[in-house]
This record gives C-alpha cells, sequence and structure tokens, in this order.
C-alpha cells in the first residue's frame, strides 16, 4: 500500500470561514489518495461540514480548538493568552506528533510565524523565514526570502535565508546549484544599502552558495535567479508592488475591453489572468523550521487549499529540507 | 515681450551623444519661443551641429567644456579632478548667473548630485533628493521621493524629503495640500521598518505637511497621495519593480498579439505604451537645491529634451521651489 502523509488543516482565521476550509479539504482528500487531514477547530461545527460533505471518515481526524486568533491578535501576547486557539494547538500537534508532515493556515501570519518559532524551532533556534515561490518570466520558479517575516534583517539574517532557499529550491525543485542573487540599486558589488554591502561577502564566502552577485528590482522575477534574498520590508515591497502594477495593468485592459467590445482582448485578459494570477502573491512558506507550515492569504479558496495539499505532500515525500539535524549556519 | 528663460543642456554623458541633444535642442526652440539654451560641451563640434541644424544665433550660447564625465567616474573623485567637465562646469555657471534657471543632462548620476549638492547649495546645505514625477491611476501624479540619491537615510532625511515633494506638488501642480504618505509593509502606524516607524511621528507632528499614514506598495501608485516617502534604496525599487512587471506584461501582450494576429491587441499594446511609458520611469528632478536640475535618462532622445525644457520652463515661471531663501526644516 502507498505510504500515507496527514496534514494539519486550521480552519479558522480565514476571511471565507471554517466552512471553505473544509470543502478544499474534500476535494484534496478526493484528489490525492495519500492524503489524510486533522482538521482544526470547532469540533461540532467541522464534524457537521463533514457530515454534509461525505468526507470518508478513516482519512479525517478532528482537533477540537475553541479558541480563534484574529488579525488584531498582537504575536506576543497571544503566545500565552491564546493556546487554545486552532493555529497555536495546530503547531503544537504538528511538533509533537510524527505522523503530521505540515500544516495550512489562513490566519494572522505574525502569530504563524512566532508560533512556528515556538513549536517547530530546530536545535539551531534558527529565526524563521517567510518565502514566496513566484512564477518567474522564463517559466521557473524564483523563491523571493523574505517576504515579511523579519522586517528589520541583519546581514547574518540574510546569509540564513540565502541558504534557506537555496536548500528549497534545489530539494522541491530539483534545481542542482541555485543561483542566488542579492536584492540590490545596483548590479555592482559596491551598490546598495549598508545591508547588503554587509551581506555581499558574506553570501561571496560561502561555498555551499551558487551566489551570482546582486540584482536589481526590474530583473527580480525575470528569472535571473533561483533564490532573491532580501530584508522582508524590501520583500514585502518586490510583492506588493508587482501585484499593484498588474492589476493596474489589467484594469486598465478591461476597460479597454469593454470599450472596444473587443472578443479577442477579452480572450488575452483571460490568458493574462492565467499568467500572473494576482490573488496568489500573498502566501508564503516557512522556512527555518522543522516541519513546513505554509501560510495562504486570508482570503484563500478551497483551490487553495487544494493546492497547498499538494506541495505539502510533495514536500513530505522530499522531507530533507525540514529535516531537525539540519545544521546551516 | 515676452520674458524668457535660458536652460543649460548638458550635452555631453549620455548614450547616444551629443547629436541627440543639440537636436533635442532645437525642437525646444522651435516649439517654446520664450526659450533659450546655453549648450555645454565641446565647443567646435557643437557649433557644427547648430550650422547644420541652423539654431538661431540670437537664441543659443555655447559654453566649452572639454572634459567629459563617464558612468564610472566616481562622484567624490570627479569633483576634484574634473572641473572641466561640461556637467561640472554647466552646474558652476548655472550657480553663478542669474539668467541662467535650470539644467539638464543625461550623465552620471551621482556626479550630478554631488555636485548640485557642490555648486546648488541653499543657506541651509540641504542634503538633495532625486524625485520622479509617476503617472498614477487617477490620472494625476505622484511625486516618489527619493528613488536613489540617498540610499542608507535618517528619518530627518526622510522628513525633510517630505517637505521638498510637498512644496513641488503644490508649486508646479497646483495641488493645495498635497497628501504625503510613507512608503511601508502595511498601512497600520506601527507597520514598518525601524526608519519608518522613527519617521512617523516626525511626519505626523509637522503641521506643515498633509500627511495621511502608511501606504503599501500595492497602493504607491494608485493615486492615494500625491508625494510618496521612502528612502533611496526603496524607491530605487518601487521604480524598478513597476518598470520590469509593465515590461514583463508588455512583452507577453506583444507575444500573444503575434501569436493570434490579432489587429486589436496590436492596438491595445500600442495603447498600453503610450499609457506606461515605460521608458520614462528612469529620470528624475533633484529637489533641495537652488535651481532646478533635472537628470534624463541615460538613453534620453531628442523628444526626452524637450519635455525636460518645458518643464524647466514651467518651474522658472512657479519659480518659489528653488528659492534661495527657502528655509524648511
Amino acid at each position: 500500500m502507498e505510504q500515507t502523509f496527514k496534514i494539519v488543516i486550521d480552519t479558522k482565521g480565514g476571511d471565507n470561514g471554517p466552512s471553505v476550509m473544509v470543502k478544499g479539504a474534500t476535494l484534496a482528500l478526493e484528489r490525492f489518495p495519500r492524503l489524510k487531514v486533522l482538521l482544526a477547530g470547532n469540533e461540532e461545527e467541522i464534524r457537521e461540514e463533514c457530515d454534509c460533505l461525505h468526507l470518508p471518515a478513516d482519512r479525517v481526524e478532528i482537533l477540537d480548538a475553541p479558541g480563534e486568533i484574529t488579525n488584531f491578535d498582537n504575536p506576543a501576547d497571544a503566545m500565552y493568552q491564546k493556546t487554545d486557539s486552532s493555529m497555536l494547538l495546530s503547531l503544537d500537534t504538528l511538533s509533537s506528533r510524527d505522523d503530521l508532515v505540515g500544516m495550512i493556515t489562513c490566519g494572522n501570519t505574525g502569530v504563524a510565524l512566532t508560533g512556528a518559532m515556538r513549536y517547530l524551532s530546530g536545535e539551531q533556534r534558527l529565526r524563521p523565514a517567510l518565502a514566496a515561490i513566484l512564477p518567474s518570466q522564463d517559466g521557473n520558479f524564483t523563491c523571493l526570502v523574505d517576504t515579511g517575516a523579519t522586517i528589520d534583517c541583519t546581514a547574518a539574517m540574510l546569509h540564513h535565508f540565502a541558504v534557506l532557499g537555496s536548500d528549497f529550491m534545489r530539494q522541491m525543485y530539483g534545481v542542482e546549484h541555485p543561483k542566488v542573487a542579492l536584492l540590490s540599486n545596483g548590479t555592482e558589488p559596491m551598490k546598495g544599502n549598508k545591508l547588503v554591502k554587509e551581506t555581499y561577502p558574506l553570501l561571496s564566502a560561502d561555498e555551499r552558495l551558487n551566489f551570482t552577485g546582486n540584482v536589481e528590482g526590474s530583473n527580480a522575477l525575470s528569472g535571473v535567479c533561483d533564490v532573491l534574498v532580501c530584508d522582508g520590508f524590501a520583500g514585502n515591497q518586490v510583492l506588493k508592488v508587482t501585484e499593484g502594477t498588474a492589476k493596474r495593468m489589467m484594469t486598465d485592459i478591461m476597460r479597454y475591453a469593454r470599450r472596444t467590445n473587443s472578443a479577442e482582448i477579452g480572450e488575452l485578459f483571460t490568458h493574462l489572468m492565467g499568467v500572473y494570477d494576482i490573488g496568489s502573491l500573498g502566501g508564503g512558506i516557512i522556512l527555518g523550521v522543522t516541519k513546513p507550515v505554509i501560510k495562504a492569504r486570508g482570503n484563500a479558496d478551497e483551490k487553495a487549499v487544494v493546492s497547498v495539499a499538494e506541495m505539502l505532500l510533495n514536500m513530505a515525500e522530499h522531507k530533507a529540507v525540514f529535516d531537525k539535524s539540519r545544521n546551516h549556519i
């Protein structure tokens, strides 16, 4: 019999409520026979949804979690005051049970990160990073790290992100020598702010990294690198400015299509929506912890749950990335 | 007789050579009867071009400058070693002669800034900023400041940029109370990196500013603010990521148009090229000096010279912005 993998799904904290998460779980279970799920949240509510959707009882387990984290919760306070929340109970359970391989949550990013640090720290107690895997112009993927887990970074942290991102791209996407680049305001080695200038020699000197130098924002997602390293503030700008520009152009194209009443431009619009899939830019993978935690967007729908479940299954099969014995820096 | 205004045109340092700058001057003189020009560069070469293009001798003056600044010149060294360059002679002349109202250069940005600081500092000796005036989604303009003059900034500098940007939008675009926003990773007042958090209270407390709070990268150019304040590193990312994303989408649309052989999509492409005018994002206005200096892109063409000349004429007519007696912070 094929090996099965069980993932934790935090059903609370998303904009669309628990039923979307349970619906997503149903679709994922149908699609991936090797998947099992642990649904965390209000037990009674989840059970009703499961009965209604005829979930296979032998592949579903429920973790009753009465508390809930909101987007207004302060991460540090939540650690002590909301230990009965579905997010923190999920992380705690993920940490303590060997049969669980990963987790998805749509809730508060700060609490997810702080919780991951508390419950899923490896021996090194590294600072986790929030990476985004973005489609690059050449048809491959770029791992942008950090996208906002740590807003004020040190050069040592950026070095750490480079190693985490490289490991991830090597093990998840089979890139043998992932090209690492540092986001800067010019390609020359002397360009950059203080942080970038301090980080450059650290990345250059690390023989485990295939460091290719600085890259400008205009080439960030062109495919020139597999791992793009920056602090969380800059990474947030790369994500949000990309999203804002794409949305603005899509709005312009839609208006033009309406004005000209052109079916061909309508088809182009649909094509671009597929390529840019603007809504998908907001999620992220927490790297630097012992098991993968994927933070989906607050407004994630059932399809997002399916694609995250697939990603977690792939990660479980390539489990080296999140090995507790990892000893990076 | 209508008042005339004379501007300095640095003919060296651009990718397309001096003849493009002289051609641009010819077009600008034809279009604006109140314009006069001082062309700085190799006198003989300029005179030949002028004769060839039949420039009106009474509206053209030549400043012989044998030296040239390249993009490899270090700004600090150039100040002492290249005082015979067209850029530094232009700045020096602009500073010493009351009849000159502004300057355009396509050369080395660092030298232009350092030179402007040396020759055009007001009594306050403020640090100049490089602002970009970008078309926003609502059809107005947003002044993005700083776009790269100062890569590592202090909160006092960002405060200064907010004042400079507000003055500029008020006086040049007639925005009575320019809305100032601070680029951050979230709209809440407590969001931001250390620099943004330190800057927020300074902008809030300054009653001369119409400070509207933080704005995220996704809304940077949506029109929510007239002045977007950030450090030069972040501003460079906003510019370059916007440019990179727009270019990437345009490439996709062009490929799609070719594949489908659709004339309508070809027309859409032309329309978008007009709206986004990707090539125009790279220039900038040096603010915080006694007279306006506009840094055009290295690859500026004759049309760029005409539009910069128009901008300088407008500035001369609204001359308050660059008044020597300004006493901002």
